[in-house]
């Protein structure tokens, strides 16, 4: 296949980095592709293009290195300290290719992370700004195509997304420079007012807004989101529906997570919590029918580092009125489980593209805690949409 | 539609007992419908055989009463006396339509339960008298249709079973008096040779026989097993296919199940439970890939009576080779878990035999531990079997 | 011994009528002492008040009668309603003698619930009446003795108690009519300025003020408190000393609970909430050396009712910096937890003050979140004290 | 303090392993004492011999060295690759001073690891062998005291250890080669006779024979066991007390536990788990009343390495016969729980000895699964007696 370059909004964060040093690893024979949805039946029948001559790029707002962040993470033993000095020299020259990003409504958890920001007259500005990075990450390093996938903290929710609902909409409050436009759909108008292909990782608003749907649609680029399901909310989308297909009554689903990474910092700000708890509470409504109790709890434990632990507490009613219940815990490290997300959906966004399959890519829902554009929220089911994708392209 | 019975097979067991009970009680308006899959979509859409109407009976081989029983259940809260008060003279008339039933090859733990069994001159006589006492309940009862549901005890595996593979062997075993034919496959070919639909709720080997497979096609009857996926095994089909889509390699799978009542207690016999053992250890080898440790322990607590913990403790590797895990609880009454199902099974088994459908039923396949001619161990995709088997009977 | 009265604010609540219908049962013969720490060795050997024998009193601010709570109790199970008929009498006298109580500083969540709060014109009248009612109650039913507890809603904390630290200061500010006095140090005046034993089941302040202490022992009554030890509390009292003998090093101690009772609801109100975390934290540092991530969560999840779920989650380093972890999940019936150390501290409390011991009363702080004057936590050390004080007055 | 040998029976195992790396780790600057009790209050006080200047030597019956052992833990991450080189050359030095030693009644499992055993024509014989290994290694090491420690894998238990209660009939039955002895006490007898203390660290008898009790006294030798408590027990003895004093009852106490290493591989055999099963046993009914289902299951799940999950599930009745529970997980590294003991045995062993204390020690009952001599199973209240002896050497 062509030659792929990842953008990376939040290219120094743990997602990010853990994505780009495994996909770095696997090059260099270190590691293999275990936790990758595309390297397994039956998304690697498919013509893909190969984890091991993907180019990383990206933006951010603080100084640290992807090294520095590597390094910090292998700390906690994911990765290996072997695994990253194997990959040294890779991510060096990616932080060549990292630039500012803007941080505008994200949140003061954000902005107090941030060294340094787009500090552009206008939201125009920036945006040209944004484009011209893209462009010459795609020129400097001869791709034939980027993908840009947000993997950036959480921002607070946007309130009345409605208002940019059409395309004009949105192009005229970039006109007017109106100071309530997200930074997550900046990046997103860049990327796909070019053509590029584009993923939202995050709970943020990104592509989801009418106007954007409109111009990737127009344009003729795939795009999807939002907000990638890796731990607790994964579990929720395939335990769920197992309530739902025998008819017993979920009274009561109370979650509750510890984490001690940066996200767990960023999420302990009530703000930019919102955002991610909108997007977790969503898939069991989307599951079970009837009214039940349904809460979902962040916490931030700085001891716990990258590693979540999530405690799920289920009541439900079955024959006769019993009551019964079910507890789980989960305890994953939060980058090892989203990294070969971000990896299989750059791929599958560019096979998408170079097919010229564009707008919503609905056979992606599995991958998302709130599947734009789809209602389905049983993992198996949204599963059993890929593997029907990836049979219509193998003839099979 | 036509007036179905139901003829279970250890009518005294807590199973039985607590579906006649619930059926009762649904008729009247003592109970509603929560934990029963037909009364909800997709299978609320056909024209099924009404709970109301249903008429009960069954063999035994132990005196107690189905009243005795309920009463029993009643200490540990479920069903409620109230219940159980409103159904009385019901679950008397019930008692009046069990008969004695057969123990061959049930084992100790069983034939120490038994206060009385049939003790015809051979094998040939035993089914004689299985095939008189279904008639006479159909007959006595003025019924269209009666369904054979095998809820008794577990017996000990049945070794080298491809000996009876055709029906001619196995027939030609019960002329030879061959005294390694296990009780339930007797009541299963009792069933099967008058044309009467048969379910095997139990890991028993029942109707699996080659022969009786046989049977069943030659004769045009519908039947469906094995085991019926209630409770730790049922959460297993759910969250496995989780861990196989996302490539997350399993590396060990522990299930711990303490579990108090007459179920535990034979269990608790090694024999028999090798058995149950054999029927809930597949589920996971037929989702997940590779070697991994795989157990399953069963212990009997009295104390916790027909309430069954089991506890799962599951280790897997993703990306990088991090090594993660998760571990779930499930708590539930057993009984409650297993009696909708019964007269679920029951209801679509008579539909299936209303319109001409024979052979095993794989639409059903959803409901068992080990589903008989159906490789697919995904309980969602099982499940969508279902739905498209109600969708192509209702035109959608 | 002498004839004791129960007097306990909050009368209509459910720990107050779970000990007022379990100490009515044990009369009656339908319940057992299970529960009891008084009822059996050591302090089985003491000369302790009957239960039989208690005579029930008290403030409330709802009309619901304590019969109506024992019936909503019982729709979840505890007491069963076989228990409150054979009980109901008892109960209808009970309520005869429970009077209008003062919601002074409880906070918007208590005064939300409150249908009739006494509203005299000043501090001083308030408590004057409260003494009053105090007094009715012993000499209309002939006690010689009335042991007060406050078993009301939590209060939101005090700001400043030390400015209450002396008597004077105490009655300066009733003398001044001071807004800022909780309700719960009116009624623990108003017993111990007339001599009668005071124990604060509860966060709220109380007899903990420097005044109060002073008042007790000028007049040589005894009391103690605060906030009794039932669950997730209780066991933390009971664990963490293994971890500080083992020299292990605690990191991180997370405690989640989820209850659906009305203690709950007011809970859910941040202000009270916050009494209640207070007192629940400082276990741990009580006995655990270093700092180290402690939170305690409570969540509100209606269909619990009176159960109460308790999720902690303890990480901790030990030999050669390895980082090992346990996790425990505590699920009981709040009341019936708290209700017999009503009946405990009561019977011990009346029996210090048969033998004229006055002041804190140390020996009871295994029964306490916060004991006041104590520093011990270890739950072990804190009942060894008990076992000492029962031998002394066994002469063992 | 004078110079202190410690003598490992099972030196190459895990336990000895981590002990010794520890102590060479503590030596060189490498590892803190988190974990030792001996580090911490009230022992610290205590003038013990340093753990920097501990010499190790002793018995095994495998020749993997126990560098090897070390680099095995280590691929579980405990001790650290970094550990282990750091004191490479000190376990190559230990492994110098390790003999062969006898497996006589070891059992199978334990048979089938061995490399080379003690085959001296009488037991006479292999006790003399014994002995004069360890007056060489005190002697080559110019050594005031070893102190023998049992940490070898666990042998199935004796039947009717009374027939060994003196020491004349102990010393008979050497004398008419008894083949019945185990080994264990072969290795106690060897280190009594000659003075030299000794800590049984496992379920194996040792020196809880009568006869060695005997012999122990008469030399005036200090002793103890029995069977480390560093998992499941150990939280038992610290939680089961609070059930008790509270009163409330239990009814079912199941302990699953899963572990990995080569003592799970032992125990895997039910003749060598039946020893263990007996000693685990015992702590719940030391301190809990009445009758109660009492379950510890073992299973061997290789993925687990040396890392041990223990499961339990307490069922308890409480008030008014209400019927509530506790879980919890512990998952911790069996041998960097266990290793630190053994190095605060040996000193506080030592430190008897030193001071002419003999016979068994009942100040460290906190160590053991059946601390011998000593009926108190509440952790506090033997850590209490710890404390006190601390206490009563220290003047305070
Ligand atoms: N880890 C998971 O399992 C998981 C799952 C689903 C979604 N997510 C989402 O992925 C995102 C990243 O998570 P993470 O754990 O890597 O967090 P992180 O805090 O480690 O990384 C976020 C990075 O984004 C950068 N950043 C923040 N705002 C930016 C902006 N406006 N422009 C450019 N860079 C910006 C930060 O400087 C940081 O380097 C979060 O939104 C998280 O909610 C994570
Ligand atoms: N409860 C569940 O969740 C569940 C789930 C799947 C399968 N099952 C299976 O259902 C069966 C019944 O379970 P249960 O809890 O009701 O057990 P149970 O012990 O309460 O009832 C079994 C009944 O079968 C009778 N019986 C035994 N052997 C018989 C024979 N040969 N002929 C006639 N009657 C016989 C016994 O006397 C008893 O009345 C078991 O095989 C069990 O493994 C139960
Ligand atoms: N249940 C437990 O395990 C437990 C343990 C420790 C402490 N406590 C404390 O005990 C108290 C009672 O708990 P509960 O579950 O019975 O709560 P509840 O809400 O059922 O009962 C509280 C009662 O107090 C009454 N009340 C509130 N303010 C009052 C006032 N100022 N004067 C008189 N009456 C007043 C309310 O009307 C209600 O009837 C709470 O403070 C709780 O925190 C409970
Ligand atoms: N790890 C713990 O938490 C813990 C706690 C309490 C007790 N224990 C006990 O400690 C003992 C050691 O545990 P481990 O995990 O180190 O086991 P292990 O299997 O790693 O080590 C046992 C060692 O003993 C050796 N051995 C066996 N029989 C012997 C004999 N007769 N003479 C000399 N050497 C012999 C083996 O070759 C092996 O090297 C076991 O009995 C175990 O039950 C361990
Ligand atoms: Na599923
Ligand atoms: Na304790």
């Amino acid at each position: 296949m062509s030659k792929t370059g990842v953008w990376i909004v939040g290219a120094r964060g743990n997602v990010a980095t853990t994505a780009i040093v495994g996909a770095r690893a696997i090059a260099h024979g270190e590691a293999d592709t275990t936790g990758m949805v595309t390297a397994r039946e039956p998304c690697s029948r498919l013509d893909l293009p190969s984890v091991e001559r993907l180019i990383f790029g990206g933006h951010d707002i603080r100084r640290t290195s992807v090294l520095e962040t590597a390094r910090t993470l292998s700390e906690n033993g994911i990765p290996s300290r072997e695994t990253v000095d194997a990959v040294r020299e890779d991510l060096e020259a990616v932080d060549e290719r990292i630039e500012v990003g803007t941080a505008v409504n994200c949140g003061n958890a954000v902005t107090d992370l941030a060294d340094e920001t787009l500090r552009e007259p206008s939201v125009e500005d920036v945006v040209e700004q944004i484009r011209s990075d893209y462009r010459s990450f795609a020129r400097e390093n001869d791709l034939d195509r980027i993908v840009v996938v947000n993997a950036a903290s959480s921002e607070p929710p946007l309130s009345n997304p409605e208002r940019y609902d059409t395309l004009s909409a949105f192009e005229g409050a970039m006109a007017d420079d109106d100071s309530d436009l997200p930074a997550s759909s900046l990046y997103a108008y860049a990327a796909l007012v070019d053509g590029r292909p584009y993923v939202n990782f995050t709970p943020s608003t990104g592509s989801a807004l009418g106007g954007l749907v409109e111009l990737a649609d127009k344009n003729g680029v795939p795009h999807m989101g939002r907000d990638a399901k890796t731990g607790e909310t994964l579990v929720k989308s395939a335990l769920a529906p197992m309530f739902a297909s025998r008819n017993l009554r979920v009274r009561s689903w109370e979650g509750h997570n510890i984490l001690g990474n940066a996200d767990g910092e960023v999420l302990e700000d009530e703000e930019n919590e919102a955002g991610k708890l909108e997007t977790k509470g969503g898939v069991l409504e989307g599951i079970l029918d009837g009214d039940f109790h349904n809460r979902v709890r962040i916490d931030y434990a700085p001891p716990l580092a990258d590693w979540k632990t999530a405690w799920d507490d289920i009541r439900f009613d079955g024959f006769l009125g019993t009551r019964m219940k079910m507890q789980f815990t989960w305890e994953g490290s939060d980058s090892a489980l989203a990294a070969p997300l971000v990896l299989d959906l750059v791929r599958l966004v560019a096979f998408a593209d170079e097919r010229g399959e564009s707008g919503l890519q609905p056979q992606l829902a599995s991958f998302f805690k709130q599947p734009l554009g789809v209602d389905e929220h049983d993992l198996s089911l949204q599963f059993d949409r890929l593997r029907e994708y990836a049979n219509s392209h193998t003839g099979e």
